[in-house]
């Protein structure tokens, strides 16, 4: 009996690792000091220049979208959510992207399909100047059946300590910007999932007439990385963001809360923006209360930045220039009653 | 149709986040600056005092070591197992832990389960001087069977860039030191279990009398951290060590070449060290062959240290002093002929 024969392939997963050894070399950046294949992946902070480094750090999976993936036979935009995801978990604290390490486990290894998730996650860790700097590629037998898998990404950026943004001088008068999303991101999958495939009976490769497109192409769409067009906001001379949430899992009835101080809450007026169609097709299909729509998905708002009321046009324009049109004023901070909690108030 | 429906129960899944927020707290040292629920934990790199620090990361998982914590229906040591993982794999390039963070998905979140991991990862984070800074708990329905989950761990350390220990300095000549270890550590799983549970066909609870011990005991012996026993020679001012391997899947044979220079091989001595009795055990009961069992197996040796020949007793000394009385020579490195890529040959 040898471990082959157990079911781990020691060899398959040599030949992986070669292969995705290529693939994280091209995003390597001026920081990144070794190859993979060391222990550990080493990362030499004084390229960036810090006087009081801080390091932000995150850890988060795809969900129930890997579904989504499984029943397309689609395993390519896969990484682009997971590194996506984890940047904007980062920036929202005002960090850029240092470096990523993924996770990624399945029952039997299919080289293939590896690779091609790991062509994902190097080509946003390039296009977020991020630097794929080590993962572990797992193969537990009768852990996943066969053809699936799960991921996780991990990931470390800096910021400068005086210009953390931790949303603690928020105060009442402040305005509220949203910034589209490009669709479901990763959070709500199980419910769209189940109002998608088992209430409307749709298969993955069928065509939506509402939305103009199938629904792989819809439930796939990858999530957006918010940081070509916060970027130049935090590099800016005088620091127009007070606060931002990534609205994720929970929604904004969830996220925003995280950033608000104690006394505050947020005032969000759901007509100030059009609910994208896909959202819309979900919340009829599935007949949703708007209570749970809120509190499930992003309703195509991705990103919440808290500003000074006086300084709202300027980073309105500021988005505009990094190349953000949608970004617009959907509601503000109010004083809340002494000892609430911190929440959402929806306004009609 | 609301969330909780389809699978996904937001409010168990915060109330396990207020229980582990608890645990994360008990494990703060002075550079945290967050508490959890942040988007992305903070530390604030300055408390190490480095001039040109380099960041190491490494990514890993438990492996099929979990199915005897489903078993069994322990999951308690499930954490040491990954943090001190973990700690190790960035220990053997010179750094000492900063932070972990943990991914933990699961089919239907079981709020005592996660934290009694989670309490396993605390307590393991606390020994190693590391704050538990963050992590992800994902309830993906039908990703995992009932009472099943799959766990991975992310550290980030920190070393003095010329302190950096990387293998570069090997020289042929230099000897190697065995390290022991607690078990089978992490690795192997998938093949022990064969061995154990389909070729002997025991339970986990049943005692094995060559080794004194329940099975669940001896398969889930957890991984040890080699930090308490190297800490101190990576402060000595004359590094001794030269270049450290942690013995993982692959045993020594596909790890010790890792930190081998071009140019040279590794000599070990079988008959140096007495391989344990669990290992014994299971040789004979799965007639593995020996070179399996090397390329699967530590085989007693967890942790090997390459030091000059001249300083080998020293490092020995320092060692014992530092509460680890079972180092010993287990090999040499030798020259390898032009052109050979560095590997290990056994000598009985």
């Amino acid at each position: 009996m040898d471990y082959k024969q157990s079911g781990v392939d020691i060899d398959a997963g040599n030949e992986v690792v070669r292969r995705i050894k290529g693939l994280a070399r091209g995003t390597f950046t001026p920081g990144v000091l070794s190859e993979l294949g060391s222990f550990g992946g080493l990362f030499r902070l004084g390229e960036r220049g810090h006087r009081d480094p801080v390091l932000v750090a995150s850890a988060d999976g795809v969900g129930t979208k890997l579904r989504v993936a499984f029943m397309s036979g689609i395993h390519g935009t896969i990484g682009r959510d997971l590194v996506n995801h984890c940047v904007n978990d980062i920036l929202v604290q005002g960090a850029q992207p240092l470096f990523f390490l993924d996770y990624l486990a399945t029952g039997r290894l299919d080289p293939d399909v590896a690779v091609t998730i790991v062509e994902g996650l190097a080509a946003a860790c390039r296009e977020n100047g991020c630097a794929l700097l080590g993962g572990e590629t797992a193969e537990m037998p009768g852990f996943y059946a066969d053809g699936e898998y799960d991921v996780a990404g991990f990931i470390v950026g800096s910021v400068e300590r005086d210009r953390l943004i931790d949303g603690r001088r928020i105060v009442p008068g402040d305005v509220l910007l949203g910034l589209p999303s490009s669709g479901l991101h990763t959070n709500g999958y199980s419910l769209a999932r189940r109002i998608v495939f088992d209430g409307l009976k749709l298969g993955v490769h069928d065509r939506v007439p509402e939305l103009g497109a199938t629904v792989a192409e819809v439930l796939l769409a990858p999530h957006r990385s918010y940081l070509p067009v916060i970027r130049p906001l935090l590099e800016a001379p005088r620091p127009g963001i007070k606060g931002m949430a990534h609205i994720t899992g929970g929604g904004i009835t969830d996220n925003l809360p995280r950033i608000l101080p104690p006394g505050t809450e947020a005032v969000v007026r759901t007509g100030s923006w059009e609910v994208p169609p896909l959202f819309q097709w979900l919340e009829r299909a599935g007949a949703v209360p708007r209570e749970d729509m809120l509190r499930t998905f992003n309703m195509g708002v991705g990103l919440i930045v808290a500003v000074r009321p006086d300084e709202a046009d300027e980073v309105i324009g500021g988005l505009r220039a990094a190349g953000e049109p949608g970004a617009r004023v959907i509601g503000r901070i109010a004083a809340a009653p002494d000892g609430q909690v911190p929440a959402v108030r929806y306004e009609g």
